[in-house]
């Protein structure tokens, strides 16, 4: 997708680096009418600063109530801009620098830009993204995390044999088609994904399992149904070798459930 | 002060450690006609437990708006209480364990009690109290920190010099009066208290200044006011060995300010 404000001339391409707690959004993408979106924030105060419409590429989409650490995005800005911006003493310096400051002056609290570059005109954060990792955390103990609830699904029905949930997790690994974890019904792209691993560790004294998926991409849900079924896995509900058969079936009744958004970040993105 | 639940025959001591955000409450204490407190919560559910009133004693109140990683507290229940409860199906077991159960269950998600057990008869978890430590986190970058954004004290006039800030710490570690570092202009007893210790360092790549005091016991707001007062050198506004004069002065008026209560944390308290 190549955007109109792409073409124009004296354009910067500016790469960004996005955190937010995802709670209380509807998710990345702009919807219609809908405003309460992390792109649609980032993009009005682009706007404020700029008078024109903004479009703020990300390197993929989050669901609503999901969280990132490290979201990547882009977005084009002309020259002309930056320097009213600080002619207008509204941006500290004309560049990359200024624009991050700018943002995270007027952004809500909840979301902040962790770094601005400038980058090639070439640069695209979705198509030039090589992999992703996103990070799933399940709280397993009775005793509440009071300062990370946010960010944690407490799994009430515990324990969880994590050395058969990495049994599974190694056959999940490699190129498959995983039609069987995509949340979309309708999907009529490919559904072909690497995952290149998935690293499942305990912190917090035992009383959280995270598990890492790094991989070329995610379709909608996946790592929320990866995770689902890989906590099916842990509870003796499924064995690790069913493995080969959910990913054959194709089916996404087959698999598990569609764990909570807000166990799940997007902990980095690769290019 | 001896309640008068404690006299009573065949009750059991049990004492508590609460986690806490602290950010929706009026601190600690329960006030007049003021239910949002954390004992106020803490009690609350214990006499839905028992029907009968409830007191339960913390180590000291924290202000509002302050948290704790491990606030301590006690009370007392009859043995007929937890037997009945244990009977009703309402707890899971007749002791200090299924009081822990009963009590994360119904408390909000913002309390959660991370350990209980049943102790000898005189321990008073504020007079039996050695020491205690706090954590104030001073947050000192425009990038915000959105994840733990109700835990820190932005602080945007940086840098602040730690070493400055160390050395003024220095002056005001030992047994000192502390009447310039009292936030009750009425204090009658005695303002005088030992601080063993206050470790300054940084954290999240220089992001963040930590600063954790251990003493004997703080005055009401001293921890805050130590804070604005260790801030104000560490920017150059008052020197360290401007400290002994400010400790002799016995004056509120010539220490700092008082530093937010969102980035205060009770850390731990010594038996």
């Amino acid at each position: 997708m190549i955007s109109p404000l792409r073409v124009e001339k004296n354009m910067k391409n500016i790469k960004i680096t996005i955190s937010y707690d995802g709670t209380r959004y509807k998710g990345w993408q702009v919807l219609k009418n809908e405003e309460n979106t992390i792109q649609g924030k980032l993009q009005k105060v682009l706007e404020s600063l700029t008078g024109e419409p903004a479009e703020v590429i990300g390197s993929g989409r989050t669901d609503a109530g999901v969280h990132a650490l490290a979201q990547t995005a882009n977005f084009h800005i002309s020259e002309k801009s930056l320097k009213k911006g600080y002619a207008d003493n509204r941006l500290l310096s004309p560049d990359a620098a200024g624009v991050l400051s700018y943002l995270n002056q007027y952004l809500p609290e909840d979301i902040a830009v962790t770094s601005a570059e400038e980058v090639e005109e070439r640069f695209h954060s979705r198509y030039s993204a090589v992999s992703k990792t996103y990070r799933y955390r399940i709280h397993v103990s009775t005793i509440p995390n009071v300062f990370e609830r946010k960010y944690l699904y407490t799994y009430t029905d515990f324990p969880l044999d994590t050395d058969q949930m990495e049994k599974a997790a190694g056959f999940l690994c490699g190129t498959h088609d995983f039609a069987s974890f995509c949340g979309n019904k309708h999907m009529k792209k490919s559904t072909v994904r690497t995952i290149e691993k998935i690293n499942i560790h305990k912190e917090n004294k035992g009383q959280e399992i995270v598990i890492d998926y790094t991989g070329d991409g995610f379709l909608q849900n996946m790592v929320r149904i990866l995770t689902g079924t890989l906590i099916e896995v842990g509870s003796g509900r499924r064995t690790p070798d069913s493995m080969e058969e959910l990913l054959a079936a194709r089916d996404r009744r087959k698999a598990g459930y569609t764990a909570p958004a807000q166990g799940l970040s997007l902990l980095e993105v690769f290019y």
